[in-house]
């Protein structure tokens, strides 16, 4: 399949290659490595994204040049790691590029195959990890920057090669990536050993609170907590992924109170047990060990609705077992 | 080299494998691969390690056959991962061994050569690493059990492939150990994924007293917290290594009360700084990155000694930029 994607972007004029919105390092390093590809061919290409490129992605090379709002004329557009047309947001635009072919990219399970070429691997760990080949079946050869970018999406799509998929095809092609130059030790390092003061003092105000009912154990964020952490971050910080290691809980939950009242509610279950049905239930979705919703205030509240579902799901899962 | 080791291994009647004392994921996977690849052979072997095999590699196969006190006639000691003679404790019995040749295969930078054939590799993540080498040259062909206990090694000396010695050939040995059968994401979930619920109550306690000052983020483990933590284990439970992420430290410290009063000091440094030479001064050790030293009590006055070498240090280190 490579080669037939590499065969139209091989002979495009200008293309424009998108990721979904609110971009994780999987999108981004898979941008930059196919458009540095593209333009040690020489090739015209624009990198967009409709959303900005975050912090922690800012550091890879060329992370500067990818727009949010694409211009001009293009020929070939290529979607990166996008399971619909919808979730590219306002980067893709319908009336500007109504005619002109799709190449869809995509590891995601749920891709619904919305391009003239749809390259779908629900196997691959990363859509870095299938450029890997399209790069090669362009005849571009592994350089320290497309190398660097493409590690870096299959290091935050692994979380450090610590997911199911992680595959010794992966390794391989991690071992071929660094023979190229990229800088693993440097990069993981990047990733994972680098949080703002902000996130420790989060931390430090939510986990006294924490409570462990039955093996349900639980913790909130306020907004005054946030206030007081100066933490300026979206999310819970890493804290319910931290919560659920205790090997004491089968779930983990943290509810987040949003600065327009609302409760995000995020839940992790240890294999065995399923949160996604009380996620779906209360609007929201995900996996079986990792979903989330988000419900109307007050926290007391959701909190009390939320952890009854989840005893009782516990309960029937703890029985089938 | 691993032709050499190859040749004596493969000759000898009765084979003594020894680790190091403390034994960590990198010694008991190594003893347990190579043990088990012998015993493919069907050659005599006895596994032993002064210390118990610790709870957290007790999962791995075989790994209730390794004993404390070998026993019996041997004509070769393998020491694995070990450095010199002392760190094999009561494990190496000098009179019952005498004579005796050693092969000494271990991949730290200090090995002081104490064997008949030393192969020593400072540039090998992890002697799990040398041994997939050694197995092949002892025409063992990879199996699930032997894949695991070797892949246990690299995983848990390089701290699951974020230490810089993590190279390209790492990445291929590991992707050759999957194939074998092993389970990365099974293995890292056991390492990583897992803690009491203690140390997460212990964080709860010492977060919130943390402090910064300029740039040395320091926290304290008091014998009360342990209490009220319930916390079993020894340690400062990878306290200093989060606190060490922060954004705004250049060096974290951990003060930690043991139970005779003594104060355990662990620090950790940003690359540019070096908190070796501190802990050398108060009669530790370390590298510039991550030291540690012992100190009298009580808890206030060896923080005081030790943040004010440190503040020093740093001003110092500071300056040499």
């Amino acid at each position: 399949m490579e080669h037939q994607a590499a065969n139209l972007i091989s002979s495009a004029r200008r293309t424009l290659l998108i990721c979904h919105v609110s971009p994780d390092g999987d999108a981004i390093g898979s941008i930059l490595g196919l458009g540095l590809a593209l333009r040690r061919r020489n090739q015209d290409v624009v990198m967009a994204c409709a959303d900005p490129v975050p912090e922690s992605q800012s550091y890879l090379p060329h992370a500067d040049e990818i727009v949010q709002s694409p211009s001009g004329v293009f020929d070939l557009v290529v979607s990166l790691d996008c399971s619909d047309l919808e979730r590219l947001g306002t980067a893709y635009d319908p009336q500007q590029l109504a005619g002109i072919p799709i190449v869809n990219i995509d590891h995601h399970q749920t891709n619904i195959r919305f391009g003239q070429l749809n390259w779908v691997e629900p196997t691959a760990a990363a859509t870095a990890q299938m450029l890997v080949r399209l790069v090669a079946a362009l005849d571009v050869p592994l350089d320290v920057e497309i190398a660097a970018c493409l590690l870096n999406g299959i290091v935050t799509d692994t979380r450090g090669f610590r997911t199911s998929n992680t595959s010794p095809e992966v390794m391989k092609t991690v071992s071929e990536l660094m023979n190229a130059g990229a800088s693993l030790p440097e990069l993981t390092d990047r990733i994972f050993n680098h949080r703002p003061l902000g996130t420790i003092r989060l931390w430090s105000l939510v986990l006294p609170h924490m409570r462990l009912d039955h093996r349900i154990l639980w913790g909130e964020i306020t907004q005054d907590m946030r206030r007081e952490a100066d933490y300026a971050g979206n999310g819970d910080a890493g804290l319910v992924n931290f919560m659920s290691t205790a090997d004491e809980a089968d779930i983990a939950v943290v509810f987040d109170e949003l600065s327009d009242g609302h409760i995000n509610v995020s839940m992790r279950a240890m294999p065995g047990y399923d949160v996604s049905r009380v996620a779906l239930e209360l609007g929201g979705g995900g996996h079986a060990q990792a979903a989330g919703c988000t419900l109307p205030g007050p926290i007391e509240e959701a909190r009390a609705d939320v952890l009854e579902r989840l005893q009782s799901a516990w309960y029937q899962q703890g029985q089938m077992e």
